[in-house]
């Protein structure tokens, strides 16, 4: 096999604030034949994700910042088109961090197989994917809800808030969403089963919670930080867990984080604020893909992809995250088969 | 028996940061007699708390506030001068909430009889009392120490900072505490077998934690909040525990909390933040009090008071909680019995 022309982009500068175009440079280099063990993938869809945003910043977090110029990290689903690896010969699909390029060759020991009869490649990225892992485990293992008990989930038509507002509704619990303007709402509740949905951009948080809380929040995910975690504080149940996934509201800031002023209702209420990591959970992921797919195949949850076309479009797709303008997970499809 | 006189401080105003004498009046008024299972008890030494500042604020908290024109709400101990109830004859000693005065009438059952012949009755409001079952349950329960970890705790010299570094140390993990200057430092080291302690008003503290916990802090039980809270969270070990019990920087605030910017190190090391209550573990209080008794008996723990007398002085030694002057249980000596 000769080799392929390959595009990447990699991180020229580290943001501050939001990223902008002067932080990526976009290269060209030839695809490596795979050696012993590896295989050559072609990349057909990435999975844009908030934590990408914290992984372009120095600094010590639960993971390796990306270097200057080195590709930057993604997930990825992708097909097999050079093997040297017997278990995974050409054609298999595979997911994995493939970066934001158009091929990686990398040991397949590092990929997991994924199979697009059981469900299409882009759900392998979202509900079957680490969006879904996290919020499954996040919910289930970190936040324990009870049946009968009120989550709310902020973030509710994005990646994972959409798993875990499903994942409640199954195990028995009123589902509270909150989401940015009356179409994510309306999606939530008429497409997803959520019991209602606080748009955040509809007035008082605080006193829409307290209209469909009235029993107070026993279990909140947090997927924004900011004004609505301290907003969900101020209405936490007794004994109320809060599972931190996430601050997106938080990670272009060029201020100061701004912690939770009201952190001590978890004083008053004996209230519980955990952080979750998803790669804590990887040994149990079969578990919880056995039960979302499970769930998918029998109609009683839904995943959902907002997917846009064009490696080249990456820097500004990107954005869509932060812009709150992408309804479930946002992929980049990069390629057809 | 002829009716007493008795002197009270009540609550005239809800203070605007630290309380003032024009929050107080004193007020002279007459014991009455007590009716069937009721006892009039003398008060003998009142137990001066943190927690007192957040009973004069309005709005919900976990228990109700103090009403303007109640006599202020303290425990104490005292002896029992009158009696209609047979399980607390005259001469009995009782600790509970007896209130900022010098007499109380009240329903046998709502008082624990203590003995003084097994410790000081002012060890009835320290190690054997509320702030000592606070961080004990706080610590043990919440925090869960394992052997080896370090266990960081503020308000070291204060009269929870202190149970909870001995219990630390008797459970054997390696404990920090956080005081203000190097009197209360010393004490800790010295008396009470503290590894180290971090003095907050000489120098950085994230910098004294960096140096005295290099593998980062297992446990963190924090009396005080603010700006040590969040130097706190930055030193945070992987899968760290950090107790709220209290948040004493801020409780004469006229701004809003500060809420801890840095909490995101939860969701990086995988950490909690829980509240504690000390009610909430009133039926195992006997299991607290026999390990704690024991350790004092055998010399393997300390109780340490700093006695005021005379009740006009309440207001202004009140204060000496917020200004870091207590070293130890800060008590208000009343009477001789």
């Amino acid at each position: 096999m000769t080799s392929l022309t390959n595009h990447q982009y990699r991180l020229a500068a580290r943001p501050v604030g939001l990223p902008k175009p002067s932080d990526w440079t976009y290269t060209t280099s030839e695809t490596t034949p795979p050696g012993e063990g590896e295989v050559l993938v072609k990349t057909l869809y990435l999975s844009l994700d908030p934590a990408m945003r914290g992984w372009m910043n120095e600094g010590k977090s639960y993971i390796e910042p990306v270097g200057i110029g080195d590709v930057m990290r993604a997930l990825g689903v992708g097909v097999v088109v050079a093997s040297a690896d017997p278990k995974l010969p050409v054609g298999s699909h595979v997911s994995g961090m493939l970066g934001v390029q158009e091929y990686s060759t990398q040991p397949g020991r590092r990929l997991q197989q994924v199979d697009p009869r059981l469900a299409p490649l882009p759900v392998y990225l979202s509900v079957l994917g680490m969006p879904g892992m996290t919020g499954y485990f996040g919910l289930l293992e970190v936040g324990q809800p009870q049946p009968g008990e009120t989550v709310v989930v902020s973030g509710a038509a994005g990646a994972v808030g959409l798993v875990v507002g499903q994942v409640a509704k199954l195990k028995g619990c009123k589902v509270v969403g909150i989401a940015g303007g009356a179409d994510k709402c309306r999606y939530v509740v008429d497409e997803l089963g959520f019991d209602s949905c606080v748009d955040y951009k509809a007035g008082s948080v605080k006193a829409q919670l307290r209209e469909q809380c009235p029993q107070g929040i026993d279990v909140y995910f947090d997927n924004v930080g900011g004004d609505i975690l301290d907003d969900c504080l101020t209405q936490l149940a007794l004994h109320g867990r809060i599972i931190i996934c996430g601050a997106i509201s938080q990670y272009n800031n060029t201020t100061p984080v701004k912690g939770p002023a009201n952190y001590l209702s978890l004083l008053v209420n004996r209230g519980r604020m955990q952080g979750i990591v998803v790669s804590d959970y990887m040994k149990q992921y079969g578990e919880a893909v056995r039960a979302m797919g499970g769930w998918l195949r029998e109609g009683k949850m839904r995943s959902k992809e907002d997917i846009v076309s064009g490696i080249e479009t990456f820097p500004d797709t990107l954005l869509k995250l932060f812009r709150g303008e992408n309804l479930g997970k946002l992929v980049l499809k990069v390629a057809d088969e």
